[in-house]
């Protein structure tokens, strides 16, 4: 019973056939009749003309997305525990060839405009110092938790205001898009998001993220940027394909409201326990030692996570719309026992 | 039907099959149980204990296997027309961090020793030129030549004298191998290539090319840059799938030997018009505007190509494992009737 | 009376001289006579055979020396504050291709093994993670703060035991080396240090810093980098001229004598105010706005400095060899009469 | 006797007599008050406004243009034989983060429209061929040739048509203006050059040449890369004193003059022997290798060339303003005498 990693998960059987359906010889790279469909796709998902392009790691789709934003010499703002600074090997670094990543703070690993501020303000603006020229945020954040469109406007409203370009890696995008209720716009296009990662991935996918810019100018240089990474599929056919069956009919949300809910039943289980309010599809909750090994004995695979102060100790949770659900309640229920 | 490229041929039902089987969750990037098998596979393939790592382009496989092999302050040597110089769109200098190609001459698109020698040659051992450290060469080449054991030998011997790498862009490696019917060892590991970027994706993969390493300590330097480059993909077991099915039983042979039939059999009703002898899947001949245009009024696609001197024009015909024998006769037919 | 930065200092006449005298003709870039030379002026200065290069800033001296200790894909530690961090516009990431700064923490901009430790421990050996490869401490520090011999014994046995090379950044190395009493190898070669660089621009030079290795392999990586990087002057006699007149007579500890002494004047006058022991040529103390602008109209000129906790402001000092003796002992009074 | 390189040369007394002027401490890097007349000066010069910034080596000031001008993923177009493309050590790919050369053909190390094109027309418009962005001249050239006012102009011409920025090495431009009689803007600013690396530290400088700015916004960018790229020197107000003495009285003019008069004085002895036509300060010429051992044997110093076809062997002779007029003399009738 896999509660590690949404990564982890299976391919939605909709993923499956349409992939299956694009078997046909076609033009290779984008150049085919599906990779010309993703503007008109994700267009109609915002509500506006967006420009979209695929690729087949978030991390490809966030420092993609970077280096079209900051120049070598410049600075993204981003949170001291985000997925750019952690856990991407220093992606960042080489896809903007050595921007540097100044480090801000906040609960549940989000930014908001005053933390930002904190960050940049003391930077002199002349040359011996390294100037910010974007901020990314996560939605949802590296501890499951959801950015409101408040949130992320007066974000967009700082960023416009101080000539920063906005970013948002939207690896479980579709997870805080399902919690909040909200169109996909309300926290990205309409909030002043440049570009956003948007995930599929953990989310029933395959091989197959979007970069969706909502801003002109950007997408043609990530165009020969994606190349030049060795992302330019050659079979990008199957790619568009996976994109394509997620947008239709909205699966992406549907994969969410599922991972979500689970996520939801697993933490009304364990109230007290909740380290973040749980706004997406992980659950960060205090476990001693001795209850961790207690779950894993009765088959539960997790990760263990750095405790918060005065806990024994601390896990994470992670669900997808493909857990059983029957893993999902016998999950809950142990946690409840304990 | 379709004759312009194969990267725009099907997926083989085997890797279908792979990738399906490979559905359940397992851990994500490469501790999968099929990225564990790959080193395994590989060695029994070559014959000797090697590293493997799965990349989804050939041009990420070349380019990481490079920037293993060469400082950024140093320099590669290709031939003028290989695909790295170019066709990846600057890649080499991405991945290299700026490092040169120095480009070498000779028919067929391939290279010999002598070749090698006279574009180094000239190079003066001082800081103000920059120095070779590695060559590359591509088997089969981009005019679908295939290299001997004793040619590939040739080369890895000069390269050894002179302190160079030697790597092999492999996108067409099952078309020489199946071609000159030696063991891959022979004209790799065993001719002094120390890492071979074997492509599948042409052979009826869909997203997974590997990169071998024969030589040691490359393969660790790789495993951070291609997380670095965002190559590790989280599901990396897919691509693992499509990498083992295709080692399994030898279908990447039989399947370049299914193209290559297809070549030989277009190449036999043609003999007049070939500019290049046709050791692989690719068969170049001369073919003046109204032929060309005759051929695709019967409904045969593929590019024109710089015609050589004298000639009233030129084309590139590609063949697959999964073109339709029917078609491939037709062809056939329709050349000889020109 | 400037008091703001020892950058601004003239250049002595004993280096005006040199340069001078090697203005005949001579071989261009680094093979004349007198660059020819540094090698055994400096083995000679550290008891011990090394290499070493000239270059014209202390911030290519840095950079080179890391790049040629840390890949693009590792990480190098340093202080939060340390000047390769915050007062570099970012080079370290240009000359390394993109790799990390690790920031550690520590009073007086000095690091010790546990800080070291603390900020290393919690990065997992994986390549999610960006490894360590280097740390890089300066001395005396961005608080003119020296580290001892066995300060940096402790943390040159901390490097090798987890396998990192060990930079020094003596910007103000002479003000350390002058202030310690010890060999300028105590606190380096003998210490575990691998390259130096070894500052003579603040202390009466022109346009020359010195690069001096102490471990084998670095020098040769930097000189085709130093060359890449736009640093091999032509006329390079300069700058070795400057360097060679430093190291004879030791005069680069003479100047630093000066400086040191001036400082310690000064802060002899300001016991009270002092927020860092003078150890070097720098003196931060606490000092009101009023206080600050009744020693600026007295005429002397210096830079605010964010205030510690509790304090009104903050002031930095920097005596260098050429302050006339009158306007020190001038600053010292005034001080004392706030 | 030395004719091997104008990079040996002596400092020019004036400038001596500059920089020994600037000793007073003053602000550092660029804030001195010398750094700050550089674009007034310059402005005069040109007779338009423009911006100008100093650096340490050709090397630099080239790259640092060249960064400006060309994204990493795309190239610049030079002659085969430029300074940028054989004898920067790669500089070039360092300081534009891998960014091409595209390499075209021409007599004297010239380009002309015709071969400019004759490079960049084959390329493909799109994401996997490297794109031209600039085209780089290098006036006067390798071979010592000038480019006139109008040959300038037709380049310009071209690349402004095709989005091209133009950049000019002008590492010899003082010998070249010297030689053609016209104004610097007539060969630069008027002509379409959008950046000009000029050269002082061949023609009696020390250590300082200029980038000339004619377009708006590269010079701001360039103003954090130089930084970045550890060249913005602290004691920048001697590489400023240098590069105003050489503008007052158009001491780069006269420099320029003698050099050029003591290499047609030299040629003007072996009108023969000339592989080009002489147009600045540098001769080459054809030399049997006994011919060169007795003007050896006489004491002249210089470099062996290659051989143009047909010659039994050639040199390259190099004149400065600091060459004694008897030597040059004496060189005349060396060669005439052989």
């Amino acid at each position: 019973m896999k509660f590690f990693s949404d990564n982890a998960a299976a391919v939605h059987p909709r993923i499956w056939a349409a992939m299956q359906a694009a078997d046909a010889p076609d033009t290779a790279y984008d150049g085919d009749r599906l990779s010309q469909r993703l503007d008109a796709a994700f267009s109609e998902t915002f509500g506006r003309p967006v420009t979209a392009l695929w690729a087949a790691t978030g991390t490809a789709a966030n420092c993609l997305a970077l280096a079209a934003m900051v120049p070598p010499h410049g600075a993204v703002v981003c949170h001291r525990e985000a997925h750019i600074e952690v856990d991407e090997g220093g992606a960042p670094g080489f896809f903007t060839h050595g921007a540097k990543l100044i480090l801000a703070e906040g609960d549940g690993a989000k930014l908001d405009p005053a933390a930002i501020a904190a960050a940049i303000d003391p930077i002199r603006p002349d040359v011996h110092q390294v100037q910010p020229h974007a901020v990314s945020i996560t939605q949802a954040s590296e501890y499951g938790r959801a950015y409101t469109p408040d949130e992320v406007s007066a974000i967009g409203a700082l960023a416009k205001a101080r000539g920063l370009r906005l970013h948002m890696d939207g690896a479980r995008f579709a997870n805080a898009v399902a919690h909040l209720g909200c169109t996909p716009a309300a926290v990205s296009a309409d909030a002043g998001v440049d570009a956003l990662s948007f995930g599929f991935i953990k989310n029933g996918g395959m091989s197959a993220e979007a970069i969706v810019f909502f801003s002109e100018g950007l997408a043609d240089v990530v165009r020969f940027r994606r190349k030049r990474a060795g992302h330019l599929q050659s079979k990008g056919r199957y790619l568009a394909a996976q994109i394509l069956a997620m947008l239709e009919g909205d699966l992406w949300l549907d994969n969410a409201r599922v991972a979500n809910a689970a996520a939801a039943e697993i933490a009304a289980s364990a109230r007290d326990r909740l380290i973040q309010p749980v706004e997406a599809n992980e659950i960060f909750l205090t476990l001693s030692p001795a209850e961790a090994a207690a779950l894993r004995a009765q088959g539960f695979e997790f990760y263990d996570w750095p405790a918060p102060a005065g806990a024994p100790g601390a896990a994470r949770l992670v669900t997808s719309w493909s857990n059983d659900p029957a893993h999902v309640a016998a999950l809950a229920r142990a946690l409840a026992a304990l």
